[in-house]
C-alpha cells in the first residue's frame, strides 16, 4: 500500500468534495476529475454535440471553461478558498467531435494569496490544443 | 424606416446564421444574440442552475464563454471567417444565480488579417462583471 | 482661468511628484509626462538611437516600458500608491526612429484595491501602435 | 571537447550577431546574453540606478524589457527571423537595486509561423521576480 503524505490527502478529498458540488463542470460540460494533488489537477473531457459552435468545432469558451475548471481544482487543493482573479489562454489547435481532451494544471507560484498556475489542454494524440495561464486569490474559508 | 447600409446589413445577416448554427452558445448555454453589427456584437445570457460551480456561483468559463461568443460574432461580422488566436479576461464580480449578464464586443483594431476586440460583461445592475480582450484571426471562407 | 477640483489638482501633484522621481522614465528611457489626471495619464516618447533593437526597430519592451509608466501614473492618480500587478500588450506596428509616441491610459475599473487600467500607444500618424492592459494592485501610503 | 549538434551551433550564432546589433538591451539595459540554444535563451541584468523608477525600484517596464529580449533571442535562435506579436507578464516581486535577474526563456509551442514562449525572471535568492509569457510571429527572412 502507497504512503500518502496529508497534504495528498486532504487535497483528494478537496477535489471529490469540490467536484461532486460543481454541477458546472461535472452535468453541464461532462468533464470527469482524474485527479487532484497538492498545487495540481488534472481533468478530462470528451467534446461531444453539445461543444460544437457553428464552425463544427468545440467552442473556445469550452475548452477555456475545461481549464479554468483544471485550475479551479489546483488552486483550491490546500483546502483555502481560492477564485480566479484573471486568466489568458492561447489556443493552438480546434477541439474535433469525438476528442479526448486531457488538461493538466500545475501551480507555478503561491506567494501569500495569489497563485499563478499553468494548465495544458492536450488531444489523444498527445497534441497541445490550448495553453492557459490563470492567477487566483484565496478568500476565507475552506472547502472540506 | 431607417435606413441601413449593406455592411450593416451583411452584419446582421452574419450573425443570424451564425447564431441559428452554434449549438454551444445557443442551447447548451442559453445565450441570446442581441444584435451584430460590423465589427461589434450584443449578446444575454441569463445565470442558470446549470451555470453554478461548486461554490453556487456562475463558472468563470461560462462568463468567458459568453464574451468569446461575442467576440466571435463580432470577429466574424465582416463575413470573412474568422477564429480567436488567443484571450485573456479579468474576473471583477462573480455572477449570481438568476443575474441576467449582457455582453457587449467592440473592434480595437483590425490590419491584414489580425484583429484585437474588447468585451464587457456587466450585470442588470450595471456593475460590470468581467473584462475579455480577444485576439483574431481571419481564415479562408466567408459564412453568408 | 478654468475651475479644477481638487481631485485634479491632486492627481497633477502627484503626476509631478512621480515624474520628478523616476528616472527610468525620464531620464533612461526620456519620456515626457503631458498630463495626470484622476485615473489618467498621457505620455510621450521619442524613438531614439538607444530604443532600437538589433532589427533596428524600437524594442518591444521599451513600448511596453512607456505604457507601463502611463497605467502607472494613472493608477497612483488618487493619490494612493498602486504597483503593477500584472499587464499583457499586444504590438500592432513597430515603432521606426524618430517616431513620436504618445500614449494614453484610462481607468476602466477600480474596486476595492485593484483596478484595470486601458493603455493605448499611437504615433505621429495616429496609427496605434501598441494596446496595453495593466492591472493594478493599491499598497500602503500615499504619494504627495 | 564536447560535440555540437548544426541547431545548437546556428542558435549561438544567431544569439551572438542578434545581441552584438541590440543596442537597446545590451547598452541601454546593460543586459548580458548568457546563452542562446535551439528555443531558448538566458539573459542576465543587473539592477542598476538607472533602472530605478520613483519608487526606487526597478522600473517593471525594464523586467518585462529583460524577458521580451530572451524571448526574442529564443524565438530567433532557429535562424527564422519572428517578431513579438504579444506578451503578457506577472510581477511577483519587486527588483532592488544591485540585484542580478537571471531570466530563462524556453519554447512551449511552435506551429507554423507562430510560437510561444514561458520566460521566468529570478533573483539571486532564487525567488521568482515575474514570469512572462510571449507570443512570436515568424516573418521572412534569416538573421546570419
Amino acid at each position: 500500500m502507497a504512503a500518502t503524505s496529508p497534504a495528498t490527502e486532504l487535497a483528494a478529498q478537496v477535489g471529490a468534495a469540490m467536484f461532486a458540488a460543481d454541477r458546472a463542470s461535472r452535468e453541464t460540460m461532462g468533464m470527469e476529475l482524474v485527479n487532484c494533488t497538492p498545487g495540481c489537477a488534472t481533468m478530462r473531457m470528451q467534446v461531444r454535440e453539445q461543444h460544437l459552435n457553428g464552425l463544427r468545432i468545440c467552442h473556445g469558451g469550452f475548452i477555456f471553461t475545461l481549464a479554468d475548471s483544471t485550475f479551479a481544482f489546483a488552486c483550491n487543493s490546500h483546502n483555502k478558498v481560492a477564485v480566479a482573479a484573471g486568466a489568458s489562454i492561447e489556443f493552438l489547435k480546434p477541439g474535433q467531435l469525438g476528442d479526448v481532451l486531457t488538461c493538466v494544471g500545475q501551480e507555478q507560484s503561491l506567494s501569500g494569496r495569489h497563485g499563478i498556475y499553468d494548465v495544458k489542454v492536450s488531444n489523444q494524440h498527445g497534441e497541445v490544443v490550448a495553453m492557459f495561464r490563470g492567477k487566483s486569490a484565496q478568500i476565507a474559508g475552506t472547502l472540506v
